[in-house]
This record gives C-alpha cells, sequence and structure tokens, in this order.
C-alpha cells in the first residue's frame, strides 16, 4: 500500500474527549473516527488490525473443533421471551419494531437464536458435542459508553456455544476452548491471564475470564507469583492461618478516644499498628428468604482490609443483596455512633473474618461514643464468633491455591468462558434422544471474545510516548518503507520502488511512505501507527548498497546491504 | 472437514415456503436457515460460500485501488436529516431509538455516514480521488421479504464510494469499478451482463446494473445479440425507422364492432394483424409544474405493445407521476368508453409512439360506442401528432446502438453502480480547497454489490434436479472424499484417510464424508450440496490403487489411479 493512495488519517493533537490512551492512540493512528456515543467507523489502519485479530480467533477456534455460522443482528423478541430475557435483561438490550409493529431486539448475545438453531438441527447424541461459533457485531446500549472501541454500543466479538448430553463432555469442550484462548492471545503476543470469574446475568456455574494486564484495566486480578492461579480479586479466597494466633500480652483497657471517628484517626493518634485493628460493618441480617430483614448482623474486618461485597452477601446469615444499617438504625439498636463499634459487648449476633480469627492484642469500638478497647484477645476477654472470608485479598496474602504469594494487577477483561448448564435449554427446551433413547435437554457452554476490544487492549499493553508498538502478529503492517526525500533523489526512489515490489514479493504487509513529507513528519506518523519494522532509504546509505533499519518495539537499529533485508526481516519476523 | 464433525445439515423434503429454486436447494442444502421474516442464521456451508464471494469481492476491489474500512450498522438520525432522506426514505428504513430516546437507524445504506467522514478526513483535492468500501451487514425493512436470502431484510453488501473533485476523474474511478464489477463476476463464473439503469431514488445520472441472468430473475433485461448494449426493459429505447411506413392501401372505413371491446376481441371477430391495431391511453396531462392537470392527453401505441410508464412520465406533456384518467373522466370529455377510442376525431392532444407512425391502414376506436375505424392513414385521414419513445421493447426490435437485434432476458440484480454527482456533498456540505484555492463541494460516486443475493443468484443459474452445481470459485468444498462402506473396509478407510490428508496438504477444501451411511445417501447430498469434484474410494478398485472421480458440473466420471488424484484436480480446478 502506497500513503499517498491510503487514508492515513493521523492527527498530531491528542483529542479532548479520549480519556485513555488506547483510545487517545487509535485517534491518532487512524484507526478509528467516532460517528455517535459508542458508535465508531473503523478507518483502514484500524480495520487491518481488527481483522488479522479476527483470523487468529478464526483460525484457533477451527483448530478446536469449532464451527464458524453466521446468525443475524436482529433478533426477534419472542425467542427473549421464551427465554425469559425479554424481561430479565436491562436497557443494554435495544428493543426496537419493525413496519408492521413486530418487536425486535438488537443482538447484544446470541444464546437464544442458537438454542433455537439447535432445537431444530439436532435430534441425537449422535450429532453431540458441537460447539458452534460466529465473528459478528454485536450491540449493548451501554448508559455511558466510555474508552473508544473498549466500552462502545456497536462492537465485534466472537461468541461460541457448545452443547453437550453429558457434564463430561461440556468440561472436554470448555476445556479446549480454555486452552484454544490461550493460543489465541499467546499468538497475539498479549500478556494475559486466565482468572477465575463469576457468572453473573449470563447463569451457569464454572466460569473464567481472560485479562489483558493493563494499568488502565477496569477490573482487578489477584494472581500467584508461583503458579497459575489467578481471579477477580471479587473471587480470590483470602487465607490465613488459625493456627497463627498469637498469645495474648496485653490486658484489655478500655480508652477515651474522643476525637478518633475512624480507624486512620485512631491509628495516628494512639500510635497502633492498622493490622491490629478491627473495623464493626453492620448490616441487615438474612430473613426466611435470604433477603435483609430487620435484624442487624456486625461483619468484622481488619483496620487494614476491605469488605468483599460478593462474598458477605453470599453468607446465609447477610441479607442479599448486601444492605448496610443506617447510622439511626444502629444507634438505636447498639447505642452507639458507627465509628464506636467493635465485638466486646456488641449485643448482635457476630462473623469475623478469617484473619481477625488470628489476633491477639487488638484494638476495637467499645460501643460507646469516644471509647475503645485496646488489648482485646479472643476467648479471654470473648468468646470467638463465627468465621468466615469476608474481604477483599489483598498483595502479599498466600495463594488459595496453597503455592505463593497473591499480587494485585489491573486486567482488561478480553475474553469469558461459562458452563452455563441447562438454563437456556430447559427455558428454551433445546432437547436430543441420548443413547438411552430418553428426551433429554441439553448442557450448554458459551465462550465470547471481544474482537474490537482486543485491539484497544493491545495498545495498553503495548505504547510509549511515540506511539503504538503493535506485536507483530496485529500490527496493521508488516513493515514500512521510508524513503527520504525520494521527490528529490532518483536513487532513491528507484531503490524504494525496488524494495516495496521486493518485499511485498516476498509476501511481507508493506507500506511505502511515498508522501512528499519531511522525513521527520513521516517517521513521526510511522512511529504513532507502530508498524513493527522500518526500512529508511537514504542517499547517505546507498553508496554501500545498504538501508537503515529500524526495530518498533526494541528501539534497535542496524545498517544493513540492501540484498540482506528480506532475510533480515524473515529471521526477525 | 470432516461430515461427522460438521453441520451438513441436508434436507430430503422441498421446504414450502420456499417459492424460488435458490431457496429451496440453499435450505436443502444446509446453506440458511430462517429466524424469522427475512432474517437468516446462515449455517456453515451457506457461510463458507459467503465467504469466498466476499473475498473475490474484497480482491476485486482492492485491485481498482478502493480501500476498506467498516462503518457502524446502526445510525445517529441527525446524519439522516442533513441529507433530507430522514423524511425522504419510506418504511424501509428502520427506525428506532436508544435508551436515551435518541433516534436512530438501522442502516440500509452509507451515503450519509461516508460523507460524515470524508468531510471531516479530506480537506484537499490532494487526498482525492479516494474509493472508500465495506463488506459489511445492511438491514432494509422490506415490506414483504421474499425468496429466501434473495430479498431479505438484514443481508451482506459491498458499497463503495468515491469522492472526486472533477466529473473526469469520477468517470475514471466509475470505469475502474465497472471493469472490476465483469471481474468479480467473470471469477465468480457467472453469466451476468451490465445493463444501463435508472437512478432511482439514490440520485444521480449514469448508472450501471449487473445481472445474474436466471428465468426467476425479477428485471427484463434487452440486450443485442450484435453488441454490448443491454439495458433495463424500462430504459431500452425503442427504435421504429420512421422512413419505413408503407404507402396507404386501403380506404378509411366506420365500422361497427359491438362485441369489441378489447384489441384482442377486435383482432379475433375481424381477422387483423394485431401490429396493424392501436391502444389509445387516456392520462393526465402536465401542468406548469410537470404534476398531472385536469387536462388529459392520449398516448397511442401498438396493440401489440405494452405502454413503458417511466418514459411517458418524462414526457413533458404527461404529468408525473403518470395518472391514468378515470372512465367518467373519458366519457365526459371523449364522449366514449376507453375501449372505443382512437385519434381520428379524438379531440384532445395525441402523443403516438414511433412504431406507431411508422404504421398504415391501421384500426383504432372511433371515440364512439361499438365503432371503430379500419384503414386508417396518416397524412391522409388526420395529422401526424407528436411521436415519442412510449413503449416497452420487445424481443426483435432493433438495437438502440444500431448493432443487432434485441433479445430480451430476465436477471437478478447483483450490482449497481451509480455517478452520483452533488447531491450528498451539497446538502451535508462535503467539500475540499481545489487546486484554484477555492473550497468546491465533492463530486461522489457510489458502487454496491449483494454479497448474499449473488449466492442465490448464482444458485439461480447453476443447479439442477439433484441440487446444486458451484462454479469452482464459490464452492464451500473444492473436492469430497466419500469412502463407501467405510466402516467395513480397513483399506477403504485407510486410503480415504490418507487421500485427506495429502488433499489438505496440498491446499485444497476438502470434506471428508466419514459418516455411517449408505453410499446412496452419501452421493444424494454431495450432489445436492454441489462440491465440484468428488473422489470415490470402494474396494472394487483398489486393487488397482485407483478412485473414481466424477464433476459435479459435467457429470463426467474417470477412474482415476491415487497417486494421480492431486495433479488430475490442479490440472482441472
Amino acid at each position: 500500500m502506497r500513503t499517498s493512495q491510503y487514508l492515513l488519517g493521523t492527527v498530531k493533537e491528542t483529542p479532548a474527549d479520549a480519556e485513555v490512551i488506547s483510545h487517545q492512540l487509535m485517534l491518532r493512528a487512524g484507526m478509528v473516527r467516532k460517528v455517535a456515543s459508542g458508535l465508531y467507523t473503523w478507518t483502514p489502519t484500524g480495520l487491518r488490525v481488527l481483522r488479522k485479530v479476527e483470523q487468529v480467533v478464526r483460525e484457533e477456534m477451527e483448530k478446536a473443533g469449532a464451527i464458524e455460522i453466521l446468525m443475524p443482528m436482529v433478533q426477534p423478541a419472542d425467542l427473549w421471551e421464551e427465554s425469559g430475557r425479554w424481561e430479565d435483561y436491562g436497557p443494554e438490550l435495544l428493543r426496537l419494531k419493525d413496519r408492521h409493529q413486530r418487536d425486535f431486539v438488537l443482538g447484544p448475545t446470541h444464546e437464544e437464536v442458537i438454542s433455537e438453531l439447535v432445537r431444530k438441527e439436532i435430534s441425537s447424541y449422535k450429532q453431540l458435542p458441537m460447539n458452534l461459533f460466529q465473528i459478528q457485531t454485536k450491540f449493548r446500549d451501554e448508559i455511558r459508553p466510555r474508552f473508544g472501541v473498549m466500552r462502545s454500543r456497536e462492537f465485534i466479538m466472537k461468541d461460541a456455544y457448545s452443547f453437550h448430553t453429558t457434564q463430561a463432555s461440556l468440561e472436554a469442550t470448555y476445556q479446549a476452548m480454555y486452552q484454544a484462548y490461550c493460543n489465541i492471545f499467546t499468538r497475539l503476543g498479549l500478556d494475559f491471564r486466565p482468572v477465575i470469574a463469576d457468572t453473573g446475568s449470563i447463569g451457569g456455574s464454572v466460569s473464567h475470564e481472560f485479562h489483558v494486564l493493563a494499568g488502565s484495566g477496569e477490573d482487578d486480578i489477584a494472581f500467584s507469583d508461583d503458579s497459575d492461579y489467578a481471579a477477580n480479586v471479587e473471587l480470590a479466597e483470602a487465607i490465613a492461618s488459625l493456627d497463627a494466633a498469637p498469645a495474648a500480652a496485653r490486658n484489655l483497657e478500655k480508652v477515651a478516644t474522643p476525637n478518633a471517628k475512624t480507624i486512620t484517626a485512631l491509628v495516628e493518634q494512639f500510635n497502633l499498628p492498622i493490622e491490629q485493628t478491627v473495623k464493626t460493618l453492620i448490616v441487615h441480617a438474612a430473613d426466611d428468604d435470604g433477603k435483609p430483614s430487620k435484624d442487624l448482623v456486625a461483619l468484622i474486618i481488619r483496620g487494614d482490609h476491605t469488605l468483599n461485597d460478593i462474598k458477605a452477601a453470599k453468607h446465609s446469615k447477610v441479607g442479599s443483596p448486601l444492605q448496610f444499617a443506617s447510622d439511626e438504625k444502629i444507634r438505636e439498636v447498639i447505642g452507639a455512633s458507627p465509628g464506636s463499634l467493635g465485638p466486646v459487648g456488641l449485643g448482635i449476633p457476630c462473623i469475623v473474618d478469617r484473619s481477625v480469627a488470628c489476633l491477639a492484642d487488638f484494638a476495637a469500638g467499645a460501643n460507646e461514643d469516644g471509647f475503645h478497647y485496646f488489648g482485646i484477645n479472643w476467648g479471654r476477654d470473648l468468646a470467638l464468633p463465627e468465621i468466615a472470608d469476608l474481604r477483599n485479598v489483598v498483595a502479599g496474602d498466600p495463594s488459595p491455591d496453597g503455592k505463593g504469594t497473591l499480587g494485585i494487577a489491573r486486567g482488561i477483561e478480553v475474553g469469558h468462558i461459562f458452563q452455563l448448564g441447562t438454563k437456556y435449554s430447559d427455558a428454551m427446551k433445546v432437547g436430543v434422544l441420548n443413547e438411552d433413547g430418553k428426551h433429554q435437554n441439553l448442557i450448554m457452554g458459551c465462550y465470547g471474545i471481544g474482537i474490537s476490544r482486543i485491539v484497544a487492549a493491545a495498545i495498553e499493553q503495548n505504547h510509549d510516548q511515540y506511539g503504538i508498538k503493535w506485536p507483530a502478529s496485529m500490527a496493521p503492517f508488516d513493515v514500512v518503507v521510508l524513503p527520504m526525500n525520494m521527490h528529490k533523489s532518483a536513487r532513491v526512489q528507484e531503490v524504494a520502488e525496488q524494495l516495496y515490489a521486493d518485499l511485498r514479493a516476498a509476501g511481507f504487509d508493506v507500506l511505502f511512505d511515498d508522501r512528499k513529507e519531511r522525513p521527520g513528519v513521516m517517521f513521526a506518523d510511522m512511529e504513532l501507527v507502530g508498524i513493527p519494522h522500518t526500512i529508511v532509504i537514504g542517499e547517505r546509505n546507498l553508496d554501500e548498497k545498504a538501508v537503515e533499519y529500524k526495530n518498533r518495539r526494541t528501539g534497535e537499529k542496524e545498517t544493513l546491504k540492501i540484498e540482506a533485508v528480506i532475510e533480515f526481516l524473515r529471521q526477525t519476523k
């Protein structure tokens, strides 16, 4: 491709409304243009990257035995009514009416359409397992689209759905998809982690997310420094060795703390280690249905920890959804303000986090405004209450698999695999005759990859102050031929044209920057666009029949004989 | 691909609701499945064909210098308000509201979005001409979707838009697109014709449609037997040599024709040649704005011809849109019924078709119920009125380019190219600074191909009673390896597996029919699906290290040495 016949679309200024670096760079490198909130046109450079990602995903899905199909984007509402999601799905589901006033949706996902296909097409267990995928445009009417294509409304997704008669078969396909996803992200040159995930509103039991690690990620991931263990922080188990509680060394002491209404203030004013303090959080207890009742229950975690709402809400004694007691209610029941609460003499049921159960000589509110107890010890001063895992893990916690220590990293979710079970096949009656000749509803898995989001995530992970540094497999072009002042030198032009032709013939995806621009402008543009290899052709080197090579990722420069360029790039690629 | 691990989805029965053969065969061959009216899922075999068509289109577009982008399917209404089409476009434009009650449309075409892109991205004539294309899902809310993917609501289209500062530049790109389209349909192995077309609601001046010739086509095309001339029948000029009018041989005679209220009845009862009769059609004349007025005008065509509404409405004396006079109005003004009208003594202005001007001794109504004139002659019995081209051409007419004779064929429109002019760039202010440093609105061209429709059109043109006969470039698989009773013969299985592996290694797209089915079932399925080449492996030939080859298109059979199969297919391919 010649730049002069291409829509390069690079921009010098950083766009004002782009918050994250990938969005800024995608606009500046001419990859996308905004059409409306959450709607983008992929301009030529962006589309080239998108197609390369698509192709890697397609190849690995096929290698794993999945079969490609293409479902419509516009879906009839009656299928969503059957599954129950016409009611359950929130306003992200864009509902619309056709000219005959019939209801449709713009597909945010395709469980219903695929279930309808499979219940019509598959009648015998002999045709199973089957894993069908598509690479297709989806629409989710995000309330606040942001970060460019990272959270847009219209986006491209690879979604796959597998169908089984046995859990073992589902698990085998799930494992094959797990491996295919690892292959995909490895081939794309991304630093990623598969993490144990919540199944959320899609339903099902087992689930993994695949995250590209990047500081701008919206999710916190806990991972072991000594094993493959990784989980969304919301789900990572917080371990504490209960044997490790030290013996009591101080007496219980009630101390006036009139100016310590927070843990931070208490710790500062009395020079206490924060790990020796606890926070007492009052929430509504569960009624018989597990919903919040009028009764209260106290959740006690260490002063330096944060409550994990998901874990707390899942506790059988805690009402779900989690509902914190109001200050008035706390004062009415306990007789003290929220800043002065503690387990000693609290008068309502307590659940303590595992790490709190290991404490000795710790400090907590005295349930009397302006007073704390110091030197509290379980067993001696009060009975040890029920113990549970209530907190978010922190860096340095032991890994739940017993191997190594947890670190915390931020990640961008680019893939998600689910063992769905029979949620959709029960609702929509998707079944076959099994080996015993009996009708059985199918067990499903589903497997998504955010194709367009991968492009943004890769940039978050691969850039510097000059622009994007594409991994080779995603780069819009493999190599740029950059002649300096070609329009003033016939010799430079001749070598550049020849090299352009030779590189293309050798199978490289080549951009030939044939513009009448100053070399500085051309260098800056190509670094911004992030093409991995640059061949600079200048008068200076031509007497030696040489050109200059520059590697975008390493910054490495080298002088190469012209005749050696192709072989060099083959080795480096 | 192994059939046992594929979703073949062939069906024996002809689906009841499929009217045309391509729809029937696409359902029976497992290519598509209906999700709702005009909405289809492309199942694996269909998607394979679709992708092959896409790839041919993409390659030829790029070869012609077009650059690929991807615009969103959901488009903001404000762009459509700017172009005026928010009002003008009928109910085929699906309008919808997002969660914030903002108006959007599902894109049926992308002139607005591309114009918005270009007005932001292109500021100088130096960046032009530019031709941008996409291959993308479109939505048109057809009032009556039919014929499967031939006229569906969601479909895949290649749409391209070019931008120019001069008409000469537009014409050069238009010509390049014309050639690219010829290359595409030639590569796809289709019998097609580019035809001169009406520009319709898209606007613009010059336009060509590309039709795949097939009896089930919805359009009539007139084409020369001796030149490249081809046009939609609606547009083809009807030629008549005005010199050719013979001399009068009969006297004018008023004849009682009480039972002849139609041309057919008149011709039968009085044994007249229908070519010697005329029909007199009364329409409303044009007012000062060209709209239908209260005045009437008569259009006179030969008894065996049909009026061409488009030609008639374009005549300056005829009101547009064309409005036929009511029987009451005719009786009030002329004093006779519609079945008894004619040019002699009519009393309102007449326009006669060219072929009518060449008649002598012809018959027409006498403007008196129950009477006709026979032996009418221009000049002698009445003055020759204004002459115009008013009729549809028929087979046997001279070609308008002066070369050969016209035939009429039915065609399926699969492509359409337009010289748009400045319709959109004027409305949306899409301009650049031209060479003179002055602002100028751009001249546009647009170029569409119905990717999904091509698949159906190809089947209309390539099938027999057993199924589809794919042209090589569109076939879902190049070759099928069909072992007979493989599960009873280790030798057959071994040879089949080896050939499957070898053919794939040689770069063929191979289907290995490894099902435990009777050979008859497998043959029937593969003929239905229409794979070009079949290699049958049976015990019978293996002693001679041979297999049987069958060509789907020609029916030709041949016995081949196993070692010669790959080279044979390379030659045949």
